[in-house]
Formats: structure tokens, C-alpha cells, sequence
């Protein structure tokens, strides 16, 4: 039997005989001198919202946390084994990233798992009954809300939850000391699987609004 | 200001220009139809090494999970909130996936700091040092090698981790079960950020071999 | 009886009508004016790592000593019979090698020999047991870490032993002074037999890494 | 600076795109099986006299002890380091050799010294002195015969060297004992450098006669 799926094995091929041959002097680089992202991404483990994928980053580019539903837990600082907050610290005290971005996207099986009153555990452990508790008081909220539509409740919900995360990362000490020195930027992000389309929330507002900001083309020459 | 970095602004335009235009179908009934990946991947956060891009993936293939170090804790139904084992869930019980793959990386942060003796907590809460406390044990005994170097020394607890990880997933029950009935596989891996290269564990061994399995080119014809 | 085994017979043939028949003048020239290698090379006996093959090397460009698990002794002038001190002090003093290289490689009989902690004498003599306690210290090492599979024991202890070689090699005064004067560099490599790869150690840090150094095709032309 | 000597890596090189080309599946399953050479091969270190390109040898054919002047100690089991002991005793009992040859050469820069009445020690440790010290009586006697042109003593002692290398095998029980159970042959060879021949000794004579036997070409309809 193959070592990994053959779906894999093809991939990583074509990373080979692409991406690698004409970005190799980057990764023997990046090797060397270590990775220095900019920017530390929190996204959902969704197969169809990679963060590389939306934002077609470089190697080095991109720090990425990625848990169900791109949720930030509150600062915990007790002992337990916690995987976000342990990789929030490295971004921000090791890497010293300059930019955090909650990344949310439509369609999010986790936010709708909380909005399903019927939500059974998944397996005896209910990992993810007790993950998406997270959210739970807003949760309850918008499945209260009988005049908005179902698919209207569950972005309403994937946005609340990227505020929550925002809110939640100022819990840390490390965060709000260095946003307040004007060090670290905290931003919230929402992809639409469906046209592509990145949302950007306007951090006076809390409001999710596209086109977020007309650059211009890198080259507009060519 | 800018509501989200430039060089994410940047990115995006590229991915709607590029990527997203060549598989906008594929987006489209992507959101509608829902996601079905095959794969799981516990990736790390490090930059220079996203699963996307190693493994050239499609919008839709890959489920990841990333966090410091791609380890999987052990099974601990305690009621707490635990990221990585709730993605495990959401992967093996909600999707089904038939794979999972561990993802090491050379040069690890994470792993570094669980070698350096003189390591000290990032900030007051040490969020690191406790979730890197997990490979503890096999960390005092690789640190005391010090015939290795500290290049060996790396590379040897990088890999010690994955299989540590890969057992860990087997103390989840639905893992075990599932893969007891043959319906779920498990994989390790290590990418090599310098030379791209990626070495597949031998399940009956546990040894890191490349190339994984000579498969044919994708196009041969081309 | 044929006095020598068909093998080499037809070996010899072949060379004779194909290497030396295009070789002839240096042959020739050779015998006349003596051997004039520029480097040692300090190899394994093992028969699939032969250092002529591995660097396609040409008549007299190749001094090599080849012992189980190319060790270098200690210096110890004691006035035994010393086979490897002897052929080092000879291509050192008499032939003014400008280059030492340990050429050691996977999968060595020998090295697995010293790791192997059930590994009973070949013979009354016990000569692989007294000549692989050389290297007993660091075998006690990499044998009591048990969270290291036995492929990557096996490694370790090849890398570990090159360095160990390097390091009895510079108690030579000898080899010591010349390396003091930039006369003569020491150089460790490790060849992988299943894939012809050639590692190459970093002398600052004792790591081994591919490819050694990218040179240009010997005839870019052809 | 480069890792290794640049005639290295361009040989290395040279290696890769040529005979592991062409001999990778051998190489990969030498390397997974093991290897099993029929022959052992006590050769000098003589640039000029690699048994491999002598014998046009394929990777696995010959396991290779090489020392100066190609020389086997007696059986001597002290419990020192005995390097060239040591090799012949994995050959025999490990790998089960069928066949020793003892490869002497042409102008044997070690023969020479052992000739030369005004040698002197190359270094304090003088260890190519007592190395050679071995053939003394030999070497006395052919040194006292001055009706002999100094290049057939040189010859003389090359090929009494040899036949003295076969005493001292057959003083190892194993061997001996191996022999006499007809499992193992012993054979003496002489390499001459100039002309590229080979010249074998008869058992029985002791004598060294060329060609050694005509064996038909390999495909002799080519």
C-alpha cells in the first residue's frame, strides 16, 4: 500500500515540478533564516477556506492557526493544554506578526452544528458540542430569531463569532498591550465560498463590507 | 486605514483573478453541495509549510487542522475545550474522512523550543510551554543526546512527535474503531522546507522514507 | 580449477577492453611517475559503497583505506600494528594528501553490529566486537533511546561515527598541523545506498545535508 | 567553502546521472535486502589499484578490505583494535564469503619503503614502519639479493607478500576450517599497473601466470 493517499502523492509532485522549481532559492531561504510572517491567520479547518488559497500566499507569508469555526477562545491561563492560545503567543511573542486576522467564511459546519437545536454529539466525547459551547450565549440568540432565515442566522452567527474572536484575542495580555502601542493590528474577515469574495470588517463598526479596498494591480504595466 | 493588510488585499485580487477564476464552478457547487474532503491533515502553523501548498490541493480536498508543532493530545474527555480533538471529531464522525495525515516539518519552532534547555515562558500565561509539554518526555531524552546535533536533535524529536501524535489518535476511540474496520487510514509525514522534499513514515517501522511512491506524472502526455 | 572466480575473470576482461583500453596513457603514465591522489578517502568495506563507483573517480585520483565502518583509531603509537594509521600516516607524510574525507553510508553492517544489544561474537577472536567497542559510548547512547525507531538508531550512529573518525583523525599531530596551515582539509559524508544520494557534513555544525553544493554540469555544452 | 572536494562533487554528479541512473533498481534493492557479495578482496590503498575498476565491479560484487600493501596479520587475538582481522572476520562469518583473493599491484609505494634500507619513519609514530615491519624477513632477504635489479625486488616482495597474506588467512581457524570444508577458496593476484593485466597465482606453484583464463565474452554475440 502507498505510504500516503495517491491524491497527496500526485500533489506534492506537482508542487515539485511547480511551485518549488521556481520558488526554491525562497524555501532554501526561508530555511535558513527562519520564517518572520507579518501576519498571523485564524481560519476554520475548512477544506474549501484555506487561507493560502484565498489570500494566494507565498511561503513565509502567512502564520495560520486552524480550529472548527476560526474561534479564539478567552485567555485561560491555567495549566491546561490549550492549542490557539499556545500558537496566539508564538505569533505574537515569538514572530511578533504585526497583523491578526479572524478569518470566517460561509456555509461553517461548526456554526451551524451551534445554531442546530437538534445538534446530537457527534461521539461520547462531544468535542465539538463542548468547542461550540464557545459560542453558545450567541448562539442561542440567533436560533431565537424565527424571522430571520436559516441560511441569514448562520452568517449572522459566523460574524458574531469573528467579533467574539476579536474580542477574546484582547483578552490576552500580549495582545491588548501591543495594539495599544500601535505594534499589533487585529482585523476580521469573512470569505464567501460561493462567488469568492472576501468581506472585511470595518473594526469602527463591527460591519462586514466588499470590495474592501480597491489596490492597485501589482504591475500594471504588464 | 487599510481594513485588512495590503498584501492580503493584494492576494486576494490575484486568487479572484487567477484561481478563483479558473474554478469558479468549482466553487459554486463546492458551497452549495457542501464539503466532502478525503483527508484530514494536522498541520503546523509555520508559514513556510502550508498543506495547501505542498500538497498543490484543490479548493474542497483538504480538512486541516493546524496548531504549534501538529500535535494531536492525547484523548481526554474532560469536559474542557479542546480545538484540535473537536476538528478530529468533526473530520472522522461529520465528514468521514478516510485519511489522516500527521505533517511534520523541519525546523520547527514549537519543537525547537521544547530542545532548548534554557527555554523560557513567551509571556506570564506560558501557553507554549505547557502545549509543548506534551512531548516532554521524548524531548528530555533527545536533549540529553548530545553526541547529535542540534540539527539531529531537531530532526529526531520532529519525528519522534509525529508518531507520538499518530498514537494519540489512536486512543480516540472512533479512530481506532474505524480504523480497526479498515475505513480509516493513518499517515505520517515530514516536509523538508529547504529542498521541498516530503518523507513518508513507514506504518510498519515507523522510518521516514522518500520518494514516497514513484507514481506516474500526472499528464504524461503532456 | 580457474585460479581466480569467473566474476573477476570477466570483470577484468571488461576492463580491459573498455576502461583501460581508453585509459591506456594514464595507466602508463602512472606506473612511470607514481600516484598523485589529492585526497584520502577513509571508506567502509561494504560492497555497495565502493568510493571509486560513488565518485566516478579515475585512476590515481582515489588514496583509500577501507575497514568496517570507516573508523579512525585514535592516535596510539604504541608500536602495534596499526593498518589504518599506517595507510593514513602514508598518505599524509609521503603522498601529501590535501583532502581527508570519512565516507560512511547507511545500512552499515558494522554499525548495526555495535547497536545491536544481543549481538554475540562472529568467532572465538571477537574481532568485529573489539573493533566496534570504538565507537561502544556513543552506541550505549543512541541504543538506550528507545523512541527512535531502529532505522533512525542506525543513522544517528553512522553520523555520530564520522564525527568520532574526524575527531581521532585531528589527535594525529600530523593531521592536526597541516589543517592548522590550510594544507589539508577534513571533510565527513555519508552516502544513502538505495537512493546514490551523497550527504555532506557542515563542519560548523556537524549536520549532514544534500545537495552538497550545486556545481555546474560537468559539460553544459554536451 | 564547498562541503567536499570539488573532483568530488563533479564525480558524485557525474555517478547520479550515469551508473545509479542506469543501476537504480539494484541499488534500491541492495540496500533493502541487503548485501551478499561472493567475494572478499584485501587490495592496497593505492589510487592506481582500485579492485573495483579492476574488476569492472557492479555495486554488492566485492566486499573490500584496503590497507597498504594489501596486507593480512596473522591471527592474533588480543583483544586490540585489529582492523583488517576484524573486516575479514565479518566477510567470512557475517556475509560468508566464498572467495578471498589477495590483490597485490606494481610499484607498491609500501613494498618500496620495506625495500629501501634508508627509510626513515614518516612521522614520531612511525606507524607505516612497523606496519611494514610485518614482512621484514621476506623483505631482509630480497633486500641482500643485489643480483636483482631494483624493480624485480620490488616484484619479488609484491608476490611474496602475497603468498605470506594467504599464510596468515589460513592461521584464522574460520578460515582454515572453511576451507577444508571446501565452502571457501583463497586466491593471490598481482596488478600490473602499466598494462593493465592481471596476473593470478597458481595454487599449487605459488607462481603468478597470465592471461589467468580465457573465458568467453559475456555475449559473445554483441
Amino acid at each position: 500500500m502507498a505510504l500516503l493517499p495517491d491524491h497527496l502523492l500526485a500533489g506534492h509532485k506537482a508542487f515539485m515540478s511547480g511551485r518549488y522549481r521556481t520558488e526554491e532559492q525562497r524555501y532554501r531561504e526561508l530555511a535558513r533564516a527562519g520564517q518572520e510572517p507579518e501576519t498571523l491567520v485564524i481560519a476554520c479547518c475548512d477544506s474549501r477556506a484555506a487561507p493560502e488559497t484565498i489570500f494566494d500566499a507565498a511561503p513565509g507569508e502567512l502564520f495560520v492557526i486552524r480550529n472548527v469555526a476560526n474561534l479564539m477562545p478567552p485567555y485561560s491561563p491555567d495549566g491546561e493544554y490549550h492549542a490557539t492560545s499556545a500558537a496566539l503567543e508564538f505569533a505574537v511573542q515569538a514572530l511578533k506578526v504585526k497583523h491578526i486576522v479572524v478569518l470566517g467564511h460561509g456555509r461553517c459546519g461548526g456554526i451551524k452544528a451551534a445554531l442546530d437545536p437538534e445538534s446530537k454529539p457527534l461521539s461520547p466525547g462531544d468535542f465539538i458540542g463542548k468547542w461550540m459551547s464557545m459560542v453558545e450565549a450567541p448562539a442561542k440568540i440567533v436560533r431565537g430569531n424565527e424571522l430571520m432565515t436559516a441560511g441569514e442566522r448562520q452568517t449572522a452567527l459566523e460574524r458574531i463569532s469573528i467579533r467574539f474572536s476579536l474580542a477574546n484575542l484582547r483578552s490576552f495580555p500580549c495582545v491588548s498591550i501591543l495594539e495599544g502601542k500601535g505594534r499589533l493590528t487585529l482585523h476580521g474577515a469573512w470569505f464567501d465560498i460561493s462567488t469568492g469574495e472576501l468581506w472585511a470588517m470595518d473594526p469602527e463598526t463591527g460591519d462586514f463590507q466588499r470590495p474592501v479596498i480597491d489596490i492597485p494591480d501589482p504591475d500594471p504595466a504588464a
